[in-house]
């Protein structure tokens, strides 16, 4: 009791800045004088007390993140991308996963947790715009992902029409015409995966190809399980697909599996493309051609847009949404163009 | 302003105790209820006192838990685990990778967010003894995984050692007899693998053959990259293994990988076992046999554990260390058995 920062300043012989430093654990700080706070911290007992800063600032020093789904590797790279850069602005993460499903995703949305956090970062799957306009005032939100709405709220998002017209064009350079996109969705107008559809139709077209609706498969979600499910369909037309275009890595991981059990040849028969760049496409057993959206730049811009919006919000200026696309690039592995030619 | 949680529970019609439920997310609440709850807070403009309630009870409703890695899909699952137990107890998790450094895990054990927190659930790798026999007055700690100490801590782990047995007799079962231990680490006597290590050593000397060290593997880290490294290694050896126990399943990953790019055939050549029951090893090109933890007991024992603690913590009583052992089975995949006979 009535240890304050100063005296664990004067006692480690550094700044209250850099104690303050210390105890919100910024990065950038040398061990060894990490170490001497810790000591000072230790040795005099110190509790920073977060309680009353809370109670004066008003904010609590955490964002919250909620994705879909934990379990995807994507989204695991993402939040530990996120972390990271929301420690540098000394701030804590707490994460919630939403299993895409709207009444949890209305829920964060709308900020149950609202006395807990300053800020939210959000990725939707099914929440849809009648429920963002009817949030309630609460802290800043920022979106993520593919969904588009029309609401204000900042949205950091790739190009998903250029990255999925990307991936297509490679796959009708390399001569394919039969092309499948799996993973569309059934269940909405504005589904998900429009976009990356969009984007495979597009280029279909330009081409001067047709797409077709049997190529077109919907899945109840986007796991390795949608991707071998919807791949055992594939396979059953009377004239299978010579290439897939997946929605995520994930879906694609689950088509190549199928393939493998049937002993088809990839690429020879069938050329898989995916979507994240997760570790486990580089890692198969035939590696996985994908397309690589920027997630570092997602999560720097996600977590910057969300503090200038806390910092701001005191003021309540007119709100003009953001609308923040980071880039991707088009890994190509062995999926596409086979083992001899393609290694990274 | 001025809006009480009863103010809510009138306008929704509900008791008070209902109201709080909503609020602080607790399952089993019937959406109608849910939804009308939200509505009143929604038209009434409450916003629950968490700060108040903090300095009431000293307690915050979150708990930590800090694992080496969020991108490696055991810890993913593990923490969507624990994040769904917590919610049962109405706790939300906050979460922290700390990259498996002991100065982060000393930092984290220290309870650098105590202020925020009511308890901590840490899975470590670097971490020392001393470090936790330095650790100061805190938070409840429980303690996951297959480094053991000698602190009055709780300890949730399965039997890694029963566990590596298990893994080493399949093995020893189809006929190996030059079976490698992928993932030892070097920097510490009591190595994180240690207990894994054991299991493999203890199971040759039982079936009559001698552990050789040739055929034991440092890693620097537990990534798919490293068992790609040490399978490469194991590959230039005069003699050859013809199987491999890997520490974990994103090692075997790795290790599945250079077989395939060197075309060996799998498990006619090299049979692999790895460890975890992540999903990606399900849907290999050649499916991983693995040892499967109880992810789904592991977290709801670490959190029972630690909330007990927490409810205990004002009596101060008497502490004796509980050590609880969760189940584990082993599940049998291509990797080992091929494809004709093992499909699951």
């Amino acid at each position: 009791m009535g240890v304050s920062l100063k005296d664990v300043a004067l006692r480690a012989g550094v700044s209250a800045k850099t104690v303050s430093n210390v105890v919100n654990n910024y990065p950038h700080i040398r061990p060894g004088t990490r170490e001497r706070v810790q000591r000072a911290i230790d040795e005099l007992g110190y509790r920073p007390n977060a309680t009353a800063r809370h109670l004066r600032t008003g904010r609590s020093g955490i964002i919250a993140l909620a994705v879909p789904e934990l379990g995807n590797p994507y989204f695991a790279d993402l939040a530990a991308a996120v972390i990271d850069a929301a420690a540098h602005h000394g701030h804590t993460v707490l994460l919630d996963h939403t299993a895409g499903l709207r009444a949890n995703e209305t829920l964060v949305s709308r900020g149950f947790r609202s006395h807990l956090i300053d800020g939210l970062i959000l990725s939707p799957i099914q929440l849809e715009n009648e429920d963002l306009l009817r949030r309630p005032d609460g802290p800043p939100l920022v979106l993520l992902g593919e969904r588009e709405y029309d609401a204000p709220y900042d949205h950091i998002a790739i190009d998903n029409v250029a990255a999925a017209r990307l991936a297509v064009r490679h796959l009708i350079d390399l001569g394919r015409r039969r092309i499948a996109f799996v993973g569309a969705r059934r269940e909405s107008l504005r589904q998900p995966a429009h976009l990356r559809l969009r984007g495979w139709r597009e280029e279909i077209l330009r081409a001067g190809g047709t797409p077709s609706d049997d190529l077109v498969v919907a899945t109840d979600g986007y796991d390795r399980a949608d991707g071998a499910a919807a791949m055992t369909r594939l396979l059953a037309l009377s004239e299978p697909p010579d290439a897939v275009f997946a929605y995520n890595d994930l879906v694609a991981l689950g088509a190549l599996r199928v393939l493998a059990e049937r002993g088809l040849r990839v690429p020879q028969d069938v050329a898989v493309v995916g979507f994240d760049d997760i570790e486990d496409g580089r890692y198969a057993g035939v590696s996985l051609t994908t397309v690589a959206p920027d997630k570092a730049a997602i999560a720097r811009l996600a977590v910057d847009c969300l503090i200038t919006r806390i910092e701001a919000a005191p003021a309540r200026a007119p709100f003009v949404p953001r609308r923040i696309l980071p880039g991707h690039t088009l890994v190509v592995r062995e999926s596409t163009t086979g083992r001899a030619t393609a290694h990274d």
